[in-house]
């Protein structure tokens, strides 16, 4: 059996080897972080970003598709409540494209930019010369909050598992023009202390299982407790759609329960957050049905690799 | 007429308004800074690498492409005089790829990122889900070294021009396998106060024509000066080769006539370095031929944008 992307992705970072002074955070988490002089210290995030994989060309503008890029990788930065500083795009061109598609890429790196305050500072522009399909790469640097950046190897048990927004559908539409939750998860850094956080990038079940398996825990999901997307509900499965469909760019976080219960009473943003379930000593996913049936849950979200 | 890849590129660097205290270098150098908190800063660069344009898989190994696309990202650290930090890299994989051929990329990169003290820190991996060629797009992060960054646009009527090593015939293998000029560059700043520096990646005519357009000069460049390579003297016309084919990745810079002398006293590198030309109030770049007359010399390297 082939290796998972999460598998090669572990072996990378075995490889690594980094100093953790050098690099506070390596391989692994949504950014990585590297220390400077003086205690200053930046982190950075890339997102390649394919026609036909993470956007369709025949029904996505490309104004679309430069607002996604950069709000993928600004979704990077929310997910350890970071802030956002600079960014640089780097695309690979169909022969077709030129002038025009590079203005109307830029118009939607634009929108981005100038609404979460992050400026595009630089790039490269490539051509396929036996032609190739359209690419964008954007790489995305940031600091830290008043709170150290939050990892995914921090989780422990009996942690309330909280997610924002709602899940699942986001292929409808969503996925083109959500918003990254950057001051969303600096506010609740500050109304709280979390363990664990990352962006639901790939589908929850395979995200919270990067939580567990990072953080050497399990976890309880009660399915009941979901926020089921209004997209998701139009579905055969919306319960499916909200556990295992990629490209929400929600915030899931984990925290103590006198944590949430503080975050709770103090949130006044309407941006929903629900706690979806906690964290376990089972050492796996599990999912608690609403028959009251628990079953095991694996991870089902996109996998980048094929297998 | 289409523009060209420079023609774009200002539009955008006119479009960014970035400001010069967060970003003291914008778009149109070979990296981008960011000023942080307590006077530290980090420069910026990405290059995307294509097979079939700048590499192709058929006759170059993986391990080539590794070590390439964190060479040529290298290479604009150097082009400023910057000292690497870290890197990350993002592939685009054919569905063919999976561990094997991520492992030997990985061997490649690794190769650089150790010669060049310049870890992989983070990446993405993503795959053509309806096919497409391999891709891989590398972002590093560098900061300023004693001296300031250097920049394109400081060049100085009256300046000697200089190259490092020798030009031309890179396709043939050099392209793969190059040193990015690192160590060599921040030699440099340290023996003498240079005007204007940039890596040649697109060819000496084009890139000297960078750095006369955004310094607002012309240069008179002589030909029997050139520093032909091997490679390019086996080519049907090795001036050619010299002027205008890419990928060479040695340093160009300008820098008055005392402080070349300065220079090129104290310099006891291996690595030559070559007066080929000086800069002029001409406002176009001219050449000298072996035979005396003075000829315009036009922008002939590689252009990315199909014209």
């Amino acid at each position: 059996m082939s290796p998972t992307e999460d598998e090669i992705t572990g072996w990378f970072r075995q490889q690594s080897r980094l100093s953790p002074v050098r690099y506070p955070i390596g391989i692994g988490d949504d950014m990585a972080q590297i220390a400077l002089d003086h205690g200053a210290s930046v982190l950075i995030t890339t997102d390649m970003l394919l026609d036909g994989t993470h956007f369709d060309l025949k029904t996505a503008t490309l104004k679309q598709v430069g607002y996604k890029c950069m709000a993928a990788s600004l979704s990077d930065c929310a997910a350890m409540a970071t802030i956002p500083l600079a960014a640089v795009a780097a695309v690979a061109l169909p022969p077709s494209f030129g002038e025009k598609q590079l203005k109307e890429l830029h118009a939607g790196i634009t929108l981005a930019a100038d609404k979460y305050n992050c400026p595009l500072v630089g790039g490269d522009i490539t051509s396929w010369k036996q032609g190739g399909p359209f690419a964008v790469c954007v790489a995305m640097l940031s600091k830290p909050g008043d709170k150290p950046p939050v990892r995914r190897n921090g989780a422990k048990v009996g942690d309330v598992i909280c997610v924002t927004g709602s899940l699942g559908g986001s292929g409808r539409h969503r996925h083109l023009e959500f918003e990254p939750r950057v001051a969303e998860a600096l506010k609740i850094v500050g109304l709280a202390d979390l363990h664990a956080m990352m962006d639901i990038s790939d589908g929850l079940s395979s995200d919270l299982n990067r939580i567990c398996n990072q953080s050497g825990v399990g976890a309880l999901v009660d399915a009941s407790a979901l926020p089921v997307s209004d997209d998701a509900k139009m579905q055969g499965d919306p319960l499916d759609a909200a556990l295992n469909e990629g490209e929400d760019f929600e915030l899931l976080f984990t925290l103590a329960p006198d944590q949430w219960e503080r975050l709770h009473r103090a949130w006044d943003d309407p941006l929903p957050i629900t706690p979806v379930g906690r964290i376990t000593d089972s050492g796996h996913m599990q999912i608690r049905m609403r028959d009251g049936r628990v079953a095991d849950l694996k991870p089902g979200g996109y996998e980048h690799l094929a297998s």
